[in-house]
């Protein structure tokens, strides 16, 4: 068992380095808040690990830790949230507030996001819009490490796509995926443990499928060998959607090395629920949708896992195996804060 | 080769076959474009293949010939579209044709089609907001076919998922998928045909995965053995927006044996994509993005290849191999219509 730090201990260590290294008190508390979503849930690739690249984005001037956030009414459902190049947490919660306050007035409302850099896990807004009583949907291009299907050049992003639906009397629909199978840093650590990758997820310099690690330079989309194409095509919706409609980087574009860059665009949009019926009969007929996964053990509906990861680490903590503990350890030495006990 | 025919030639007999069975005309029309787009396209099991059993449709009365379309505006970018038992076609363009309008108010617009049936092919309501000037998407459920991620009852349908975006300067980015990796009638024509199914797209009555068409029971969603939760979280989605939020049926609660069934739900979404720029630098951006696939060649964006297909059929005419000719044939008699020349 790695040992283990509470949600709150966690958090507030999170906030200290963040200040330390730049933050002003919204951008550490979103940031914060984004990370802990990801910790608490399962999703270790966007969780607190993150900490001592977002303090380093911070120190050198990637990410601007005073930002000032502006809203523009665009159309009658529609606003554009300027990230002014700070983190994309702060923007990207502001955005679904303004998305949810235009679906409750419009039905729909939608908020694009400019002048961003790297958000985190996109379930972490989207949550907050079923937490609110909305459908929320998010998704962002990112810098290109996926290559098309049948390719051997990068052009997408892992790319996120979300999606979240309330359920007053349960547990939310809660969709956070990437569109290619695995995340590079996956592919990373299989190097470091000496393991192999699975069939069908990452390509070597020419295009060809590998399963070395070593060999691997780029991945492939979801969809592996045969059905690509349909990771890749969703991947292309998170460009069309997060960085050609907002003006901002293709992921071909952004800095691959740095996992971020600047000038980033993201897609946020709301959906109000109770158009048809009210929220309880909504998600009432969640609930029914669910009951053919509870028919079926070891099956989930969509956040059905993160829901398990979440009641676990609420009992238990977040843990902390020895090599994120070292790296959180050497971030609080970095930013000059007390480390955790 | 296959015998060909042309697309108007195609077309007329189309709505002479829809007309005879009991639609009026602006269903036959609509149902015809739809099948049109996808035979222009090559999605061939959307295409003209389903003209004899649309007739059947009408026929027996699962869907309306003569519908009373209603267009009820909830909010200020939301309207429900009632289809009143229709075909699903006629509605779906009239919901396009309702967000769109929307969207060019207010940024973004929704139309929620309920009491539907059937619509064929998303990518034909997708592709008309397209070549309107905006973004398109759609997405429904549909009768169970599909397993989820680790089980062996179907609760998703192979329901489809569609956006496109418009590019006045060239082809616009056209996705069009299913979240299964292929279709059902795949493993029945592979039954007749003899063949193995590829890895990890169908499953036996205990959900394990068979390469046997004859053992086959169900599909599994797209992403395989080892991801296909992502291609179950994509039909959720469907689930969420065609099934609930309309107050239609969920695709447990479908007749999946008739292939479609009434009281369905559509969920059609149309974007402005000129809230940042022009079109036409939208297009030059959509442009750029595709640069990418350009560069390497064999690969493709979403819509590539039915670019290819459109344009080799446009000018050679649609195939219609033996079996497909002797089934419309049977259709035309059926009908009491001349058959094609």
């Amino acid at each position: 068992m790695p040992r283990s730090v509470s949600y709150d201990a966690l958090a507030g260590f999170s906030r200290a380095v963040l200040l330390s290294a730049g933050a002003n008190t919204e951008s550490a508390d979103a940031a914060t808040w984004a990370m802990m979503h990801a910790s608490a849930h399962g999703v270790d690739t966007h969780g607190i690990r993150l900490l001592p690249w977002y303090a380093d984005c911070l120190r050198s001037g990637l990410a601007k830790g005073h930002p000032e956030i502006r809203v523009e009414q665009k159309r009658r459902a529609a606003v554009c949230v300027d990230a002014d190049g700070g983190m994309g947490h702060l923007a990207m919660y502001r955005a679904m507030d303004e998305a949810c306050a235009l679906a409750r007035d419009c039905g729909i409302g939608m908020a694009l996001v400019v002048n961003s850099t790297h958000f985190g896990a996109a379930g972490a807004y989207t949550l907050a819009a079923a937490q609110a009583g909305f459908i929320g949907m998010v998704t962002a291009n990112s810098g290109a490490f996926v290559v098309p299907h049948g390719g051997f050049k990068p052009i997408h992003g892992t790319s996120p796509y979300s999606v979240s639906a309330p359920n007053p009397g349960g547990e939310p629909f809660l969709l956070d995926m990437a569109t290619s199978s695995i995340p590079w840093n996956k592919v990373l650590r299989y190097r470091t443990e000496g393991l192999e990758l699975p069939q069908g997820v990452a390509v070597d310099t020419s295009g060809a499928f590998v399963t070395d690690p070593h060999q691997a330079v780029a991945l492939a989309p979801a969809g592996g060998k045969d059905y690509g194409y349909k990771g890749a095509a969703i991947a292309g919706v998170a460009e069309v959607l997060g960085g050609v409609l907002t003006g901002m980087r293709l992921s071909r574009e952004q800095d691959g090395l740095a996992l971020a860059d600047s000038r980033m665009g993201h897609f946020v949009m709301a959906i109000d629920p109770t158009l048809l019926m009210p929220l309880e009969a909504f998600g009432l007929r969640l609930e029914d949708y669910f009951d053919g996964f509870k028919a079926q053990p070891g099956t989930y509906a969509a956040g059905g896992p993160e829901w398990e990861h979440r009641r676990r680490r609420e009992a238990e903590g977040i843990p902390l195996p020895d090599g994120l503990h070292a790296e959180l350890k050497a971030a609080a030495e970095k930013a000059g804060v007390d480390f955790l006990a």
